[in-house]
Parts: structure tokens; sequence; C-alpha cells
């Protein structure tokens, strides 16, 4: 918390009430089994679609170790998600159209309605998927979610990724890209942000372009954002075996050693939440109750605002990583982009 | 989620990616042990704290079921909170005088230095404890912290309370000293709120206050609010045994069950966030990762932006329920009562 204000020393308040202070210290807690039902207070679309889903394994594989082992994962899983772009971009009515700016590959996503009120925004989106997942049009599915919804235009990177392309290739190519991007209209018209992985890049970027004297981007969208990658932060440990996207940290810590290329899981390159955030744009962010990286949400948020700037935090009830959009036909998920799309509106220009 | 916006026809957008399709739904999970270890990304402060405190015990007694074990564990824990009060006033040169306001016990809270731009305003503070602790100078606490550090003065509601005055003595009280208050001065001029069951009967009396037409708050402060004491919430369980505040849903449903006095824990008098939330005020909410009542407050939150209204949530990490005020020399303690003070300016007029 090396960002929250100083101690002072005039403000000595100390007058807490010790929690059964006759009773001795311990190290480590070592917590019970418990039974968590169904969410009660959640739509009947997010139940439904929980009480499908099998109960999540902190111990699963995961994501293997071997480089030929991911290749394949990853090729069999971006064929299937591809599909589901192209038969969303066929419901909705919106676009894809693939192009390269800064020397990156993109997909600009234009959606059927554009509201007038974003006829002059952009948004810039960045894919998650473990900084292994969703290459060329599989990566665009929440960038049609957003052009659908907020009736924007959207572009989405399709930055190179591990394990042909660990750091810094992603998000050199997502710094290059919202660059090229700042240099032909305004920043303060132009929102960047992703979910996970993709919310740990857009993170990078907009570090990167403070320091780089770059104008940072009008609004930064982060969601669920793998801002730390090692082991730190409570929900880590609190909702392993509960968050139903990933179970755990070692179902994907593979994925990101390989992104890592060998740097610490802590360096800022890797975990942007230990870089600094003086200086940020109005940020808005989202998370949820079961969510495993509902710690690197919420300390990101915490950061932000203890560096002054404006930050919005979600926690939905039910909801895991990604939940807010799974089922897309939520009320929770609609309610997200509603909630996004307010605070486009009021931080654009 | 009933005040979400409901499912919308023509925005189908079912094309979420379904979880390991091949295995067989379940029913209620059931989570296996883990080790939580000391939060690292919290203060010195905090982090000593914790590393203090025994591990929360979820089959602890807690509140017992008779009134008059009740009676005995409320008197001495309310003699020492009250020394704690009168020692932390002679430390920060802030008085507290008792009064009588629409026939209610009050103390008025006056700090050592005013902040010029709280010239005008006053906090009306409703505190905590389960509703059955706290009576006295005891409840002033966290009404004094607030008219320190943000240079406001502050009323400290003495409400009735359980087990010889159940609902709707506590809520009565609360409502009339509110009512009071805006019959003498601008309701846009005043803050109300609390911590725990402070933030319930705060969340009640601004509901009670939309339906009989009276002025809301300029700004609304709910620290994790108990705003469902029924058994409902992800964080009841996924918290147990994690919360060093309050270890369990059971260590103080017989405090609710006194406070109810035979109504259902989902009665909306004993847990608000069931009644409307249209016209709320703007609200500032806290809680933490390790928060038994962390799901209680963003549904609280979720609800009011839902309804319309302005909503700003922090979840703190490492921060059981009410840590923003344990230790309160910690910055996280600091960060949060500085954040209420940027909404207050803000919001109040």
């Amino acid at each position: 918390m090396s960002d929250l204000p100083p101690r002072d020393d005039t403000d000595d308040l100390e007058g807490s009430i010790p929690i059964a202070p006759d009773r001795k210290p311990t190290g480590p807690w070592h917590i019970g089994p418990r039974d968590l039902p169904l969410p009660r207070d959640v739509s009947d679309e997010l139940r439904e679609s929980i009480a499908a889903t099998p109960q999540p394994d902190p111990d699963e594989a995961g994501v293997p170790d071997d480089e030929d082992a991911v290749r394949a994962l990853v090729a069999d899983m971006d064929a299937l998600a591809a599909e589901q772009v192209r038969a969303l971009c066929d419901r909705v009515g919106a676009t894809i159209t693939p192009n390269v700016i800064g020397g990156v590959d993109v997909f600009h996503v234009s959606p059927a309605t554009l509201d007038p009120r974003h006829e002059d925004h952009l948004f810039v989106y960045v894919h998650g998927g473990g900084f292994i997942l969703n290459a060329g049009e599989a990566g665009a599915m929440e960038a049609i979610v957003i052009a659908h919804r907020i009736g924007i235009r959207a572009l989405s990177i399709d930055y190179r990724m591990a394990p042909d392309h660990p750091l810094p290739a992603p998000v050199d190519d997502v710094s290059a890209v919202y660059r090229q991007v700042v240099s032909e209209r305004p920043a303060a018209a132009v929102a960047l942000g992703g979910s996970s992985g993709g919310g740990n890049l857009s993170t990078i970027a907009v570090q990167q372009a403070i320091r780089d004297g770059i104008d940072v981007p009008g609004a930064l969208y982060l969601g669920t954002p793998g801002n730390d990658m090692s082991d730190v932060g409570d929900t880590l440990y609190i909702n392993r075996g509960i968050d139903r996207a990933i179970p755990s940290h070692e179902s994907y810590v593979n994925a990101v050693r390989f992104h890592a290329g060998g740097r610490e899981l802590t360096d800022p390159m890797v975990s942007p939440v230990y870089e600094s955030f003086e200086g940020f744009p109005p940020t808005f962010l989202v998370s949820g109750t079961r969510d495993l990286l509902l710690s690197a949400t919420a300390r990101t948020h915490t950061r932000i605002r203890a560096a002054g700037s404006i930050a919005d935090l979600l926690v939905l009830e039910g909801v895991a990583h990604g939940d807010y959009g799974n089922p897309l036909n939520s009320p929770e998920s609609r309610f997200t982009y509603a909630e996004l799309n307010k605070f486009l509106l009021q931080h654009l220009s």
C-alpha cells in the first residue's frame, strides 16, 4: 500500500479495540472446508449458468508447462472461439475488418447502430486469454459486445503472444497501436481497455504512455484485470476452488511464465500493480465475489484513487473471473456494460 | 437482482463459452480447506494487527441466545468501549456533549479543528454493534474519528436497542433524529451514515424518508453495512472463518433475532437490501477482501446504481468487517476517511 497517504503523527489514533487479546497470535491461518450454496441474490440467468457448471477443481492440470502442448491447446480453443465470434457478429449485425495499425494486426469492429453520442469516440480493445489464447478473430468477442451494446466503434488489437512472443512483444504491440491512434485523434476521445490479461496490458500501456509523455486515454476499462500475476493477493487464496473460470493461480501460472520470458512475476512488466499509477485517466473496474482476481482488481482501484485519479469499482454478487460476460444474456452482463457506457459518456470528450 | 435493467430481447447475446461442457453439473459446492497467508500488499500496521489476531473461529459461541447473558456481555463491552471513547476524545481534543433531539438521546461531537469547508455541514452518525452493543458514549467512537479526521461536526445517535427495545424502536429513533435535523437545516448539508448495524439503520432511515416525502441527506455513508441479516450472500460462506471481526453468520444471528422481534430476517426492516433503492442520495461504501459482509455491501452498491443514483465502493485488501477502523492508525484507515471526505466535499452543499 505504498501509494496510500503516509502516516501523520498528529493523527495518532491508536484506540482500536483489540480482538480477544487473551489469545495467542498465530501465523498463516488454516481455513477449514465449507459448503458454498448457489448464489441466491443473482439473476436467474447467472444462477442457472452456475448451476450447470461443474465445481471448480483448483488442482486441475490447467495450462501445460510444455510449449507444444500449449500450442495444441490454444489452436483448438481459438478455433472454437473464432466460430463463436463470427456467430455473434451475424446475430448482432456487427462487422469486423482486419487491418494493420502501427505495424500491428488489428480488427475494426463496427456495430449495426452507432450511438450518435459516440460518433467521435473509439474504443481500443485489448483482449484477454492469459497471454496465450484468443489470437486472430477469437480475440474480438468482448470488443463486439462493447461495440454492440454501447454503440461505439472499436479497434481490437491482435497482439503477438507467448509462447512464441514473450514480453515485451505483447506490450510493444498494444502501445504501438495506442500511440498511432492518439497521433490521429484526440486521446480524450479514445477509450482503452479489456478484461483479464487485456486489463494487464492496457494498464501497462497507460503507464508507458505516462512515462513517455504521451496523452493518456479519456477513459480506461479494466475488467477483472490480471494486474498481479504473482501469488500475492488475498482472493487468490480465498476464492481458490470457487472461481469457475480460473480455479487457482497454479491453473494459469505456466501461461504467465511463458509470457514473462524469464522476468520475476512481480516485475511491473508482468504485474503492473507494482508500478506507479500517478497520472492515470478515469478508470472503470469490474469484479465479483467469486473472482480469483478480486484482490488484483481492488488493489488497482485503490492505487489509482490513492494517486488522486477517478476510479470506479463494481463488485457483482456471484460473479467469477469474467462472469459479467458469461452468460452474455444475464442482467449482470447488461448492467456491467450499461455502467461502462455511463462512465464513457461522462469521461470521453 | 430485481433492480437490474430488464432483459432486452433485441440484445439476445447468448454466445458465451460454456466451461467444460463435457462434465456433469453439480449442486452446492463443497469447498476444501486452504491456507490463507498474511496479506502481503497491505500496510505494516494492518499486517501486524492481523498477525497479532488469533485465527477466527467460525464455531465460536458468539452472541448468546439468553437475554440476561446478552445484557451481561453488553455491559462489560460497553464499559470498555466508553473508556476508549473518552481516551480518544482526550487525545484528539474532541468534545462530546449529551443532548436530546426529537425525543432521542444523542451526543454532539465537536472536533478540535473544524474545516471551514464543513462549517455548514453536519454528519449524523449511527453507530454499529449488532443492534445490541455501544449504548451511551460507547457508540461515539467512529463519530469522533470522522469529526476529527474530516473536521466536521457530528451528531451520534444513542438509539434504543435489543433485547429491551427490538424493532421498530431503533429505526424510529434514527428516523426521529434525522427528521428533526433536516427540519432545521437543508438536508443537502447533512451527511448520514455509520458502519455495520449503523449502515443498516441509516439505509432504512433513508428508505423511510423517501417513502414519506422527506428530503434525503446530501450524502450517505455505509461502512460494511449489515444490509442483509439473513443467510443470503456469497461472502457469508466464502469469508466464514476468515473475517476476524465477525467469524460467521451464526456468531451474531442471535443478536439479529433479538433486534428483529419476531420478523423474518429477510423482512426489509431487518435486511433493507430487499427494499427499493429508488431515489437514494449519493452513497459511499467501504468493505474489504476478508469482510463477511462484502456481499451485503456490494449488493447495496449495485442496487443503488441500478436505481440510477451515484454509489462509490471501496474494497480494501486484507480488510475484514470494520478493519478500516482497526487499527485506527493504519494507512488503510486514513485512506478510507480521506476518501469519505472527498465524497462529502463533492456532494454536500
